[in-house]
Order: C-alpha cells, then structure tokens, then sequence
C-alpha cells in the first residue's frame, strides 16, 4: 500500500467554518477520483506543545489529509485522471499550503495491508 | 475515538538505521500500554516540494506516529500508566523533536470509528 500523508494550512483570511465545509466537499469528491484506495481529511483540533521530548515548532497547521494507494499502477492511473486532475483544482480554493509526505512501514516492507 | 498524531525529527547525528530500529522497538514497546487502542508509526520515505499549491516547508521530518484511544476514560488510564510512562521514557532516547496534533473528523461528530 502506497501512503502519503499532507498536512493543510488554510488561506490567510478563511473561516474556520468555510475551511470545515470545503474539507468535507473534498473527502466526498475523493470517492469518485480513480485509483485512489482511500482518502482520509481530519481537523487539528489540538496542537500541544508540552511534549517530553523537544518541540518542533512547525507553527500552525490546520487540517491533516491521507491517500492509500494499492500499488504504482494505481497511484499512476490516480496521477493521470482528469478526475483526479479536478480533485487537485478544488484543492487550490482552499489550501493555503501544503506539506505531503510519502510514508513507509518501519518494517522496510510496502506490501503490508497498512 | 481519540486520535493524536506526531511528527517526529530523528536526534542530529543518529543514522537512519539507529532510528529505523528504535521506532520498531517503540511499535513493539506499544502493544502493553493501558489504554492504547491502536498505535502505529511510519518512516518518512519522500518529501516532494512539487505541489499544486504553495509548498509548507517545515524542514526534514524523519517518522509520523499515531495513537488511537477508545475515549477519554482510556485516555486518562494512559496517561496515568507506569507503562505509558517507560513507553515515553523509551520515545527520548530516540526522538529528538515532536510535534502533537489532536484531530477530530471534519463532520464535527468524534463518534466515528475512524
């Protein structure tokens, strides 16, 4: 299973309450968007910064956005979609920024059901 | 469901292996504490910069972590647990910065089974 994970900031000047709605059109269009397994978007409702160990300070962050992909043929038909490309352009009204990461087990397989 | 989940930056100057093998030993170390529902941990494989809007750059993330807790009466027993605190005792021998989010579905209901 590929994984990337993102974390959204939302445009300077938006409502917390647009942001909320904009993000749940964005969970419904992903279920139509091919080759992608699963999407998931949750708020940050927390950010604490009493760790136990030193804080990173990334500033503010306000929602949090995963895609599971199956394998590389799917991710590359989910790349190559016009669908896709629409879920991408909805995306742009309401992230202000965006910092993705591709994830990996620890145990140096990808093939897990992770 | 209670869903926390962190960013982790290895300690400057540990090798990749050194840290890949500590967040195996703290997925492992997981599965005896209290009130844990669920935990799970992942190495940061690729950070693209190419993104579709503007990029967050927040610098070098090395692992994203997750903990899932039933509700706050498991949260509390966590938080309380002799276990959880070796657990986190373990997280300072190999994290060298953290940043927590709370998050919680954009629906605004916490009762989900996510």
């Amino acid at each position: 299973m590929i994984r990337m994970l993102y974390l959204l900031v939302k445009p300077e000047g938006m409502s917390d309450e647009t942001f909320r709605a904009e993000c749940q059109r964005h969970d419904e269009m992903s279920r139509d968007v091919p080759g992608l397994h699963k999407y998931e978007v949750r708020l940050v409702a927390e950010q604490p910064t009493d760790t136990h160990v030193p804080f990173f300070d990334i500033g503010h962050v306000d929602a949090i956005g995963e895609c599971w992909f199956e394998n590389e043929a799917a991710y590359d038909s989910y790349l190559a979609s016009d669908i896709r490309k629409a879920w991408f352009e909805h995306g742009k009204t309401f992230i202000g920024q965006l910092k993705p990461f591709r994830t990996a087990p620890v145990s140096g397989s990808d093939n897990s059901a992770g």
